[in-house]
């Protein structure tokens, strides 16, 4: 898919953070098994949402449900290997937002790939605007401009 | 801590379901990692509550939190095997029960142990006493006394 | 991404296969985690090739490795809800393998994605061309051919 | 069990850890699910055995199997809340292990138990002699004598 394009450095994620891994993550082949990192994913973005964006996710009345996730496996990664997630935002809509997030080991890319979170009336589950503060917290991860005369059309 | 007692078989309790397993429930060992069986008794016993006691997970007033559980491991079970769990109740008091579990691989026990419910206000967490068409399904969970003469005051 | 394309039935896929839900597998929202439905795509895969193809996971010379996954959400599945996965290969290269996998609840369509395989060497971890028994298995789950003139009965 | 036991605290465990929670440890109650703090117990005890003890999970000669396990629960722990995992060693045997693990958010107690592990042969799978690196940092894990007469500097 983005087979061609350059793998992504943790330097092109404007959040960083570490990834504990678990016993129970390595597979019968001796390494996380490829369903883990998207719970890698799904708690990486999480975090941010309720530590910078106030999300409640107990009793709030937006909540954000995944609609689509991808994901690219470049090389293993085993426990008990600390691990290091990059996230930005690639997309950010009225409802929806599209995020991309790296897992990394000592700074090489274990795998990276996508999540799509439509935000939902948490009753009606139907989609719901962003809440300022969640989207004042998601336009902090939009990637830096790497071209100064670039005016970021995204 | 039982390993002196017989070893149950299916026939010692009262329900029985069929248990599937997993890809990811394979540990770097190559068979179901200790965690799993834990997740096995989680669903067989909920599955009961749920479909026999109307227990509603997503609004009803009271739910079951547990508060300890034990499990012996006897033999290993290894994905992609099928598994049968059988369930029976050891005790039953006026908000909690205490569940026995074991888990089959055709026949032959991998594992048994132990798991014991709170029924909670779902709000305030407190211990709430168990309604009607719960206990009675409970009840139905009960060992068939054995000895013809014993009254069973278990 | 096939947002346009018509959404697959599970007549749609040569193999179809029940699939338990867990306790665990609802998040705290309630419904299966977005997470889970790759452990259902490994697991069904898996299962059809250690059953069909003679894959052998615990000391076979060629195993496979999981490159790329991929998966949308259409509508909650909640436990302990029955799920009903339908896999077939929409690709098969020497030593890969692209899989297709639904999961259905009464029938209708929850979620589906697909699911890369490259088959290595167990030691060496290199791409390994595909044994003929796992071969003739995965020939086994292309779709049928739907033009009317083609005689081929998979 | 223990219930009339004092709780411990993490100062009763000579080796602590912190553990982050993942958004999917969260059940359909939103909070950790018992199950997890079982996978808790089996990372913070390998990873000590992996990075003090030598353990080799993917090819040394002699492997940790669990035999028994058991849990209380006392408070619960919510994603994202960081934990704190504690580690003793109660009893230490030529070839079996019991280790008590006490989890702490914020310095209360969460959950504790205990967790047997059984050395085994890695190919045949029948008990075999800790091997003294092993050992020796188990030895490290036991607790402080408490009378104040005891030079044991552990």
């Amino acid at each position: 898919m983005s087979a061609e394009a350059p793998r992504p450095t943790l330097a092109d994620y404007p959040h960083r953070a570490p990834l504990q891994t678990r016993w129970m993550d390595n597979d019968a082949y001796g390494h996380v098994n490829n369903v883990v990192y998207y719970s890698y994913f799904d708690t990486v973005i999480n975090a941010w949402l309720i530590g910078e964006g106030g999300l409640d996710i107990g009793g709030g009345p937006v909540i954000g449900l995944c609609v689509e996730s991808h994901c690219q496996y470049l090389a293993p990664a085993t426990y008990p290997q600390a691990l290091e997630a990059g996230l930005r935002v690639a997309h950010l809509g009225r409802s929806s937002v599209r995020y991309e997030v790296g897992i990394f080991q000592a700074g090489a890319l274990c795998a990276h790939g996508y999540f799509v979170h439509v935000f939902v009336d948490r009753t009606s589950r139907r989609p719901a605007e962003l809440p300022g503060k969640l989207r004042a917290c998601l336009e902090r991860l939009r990637p830096t401009p790497q071209a100064p005369t670039s005016p970021t059309p995204s």
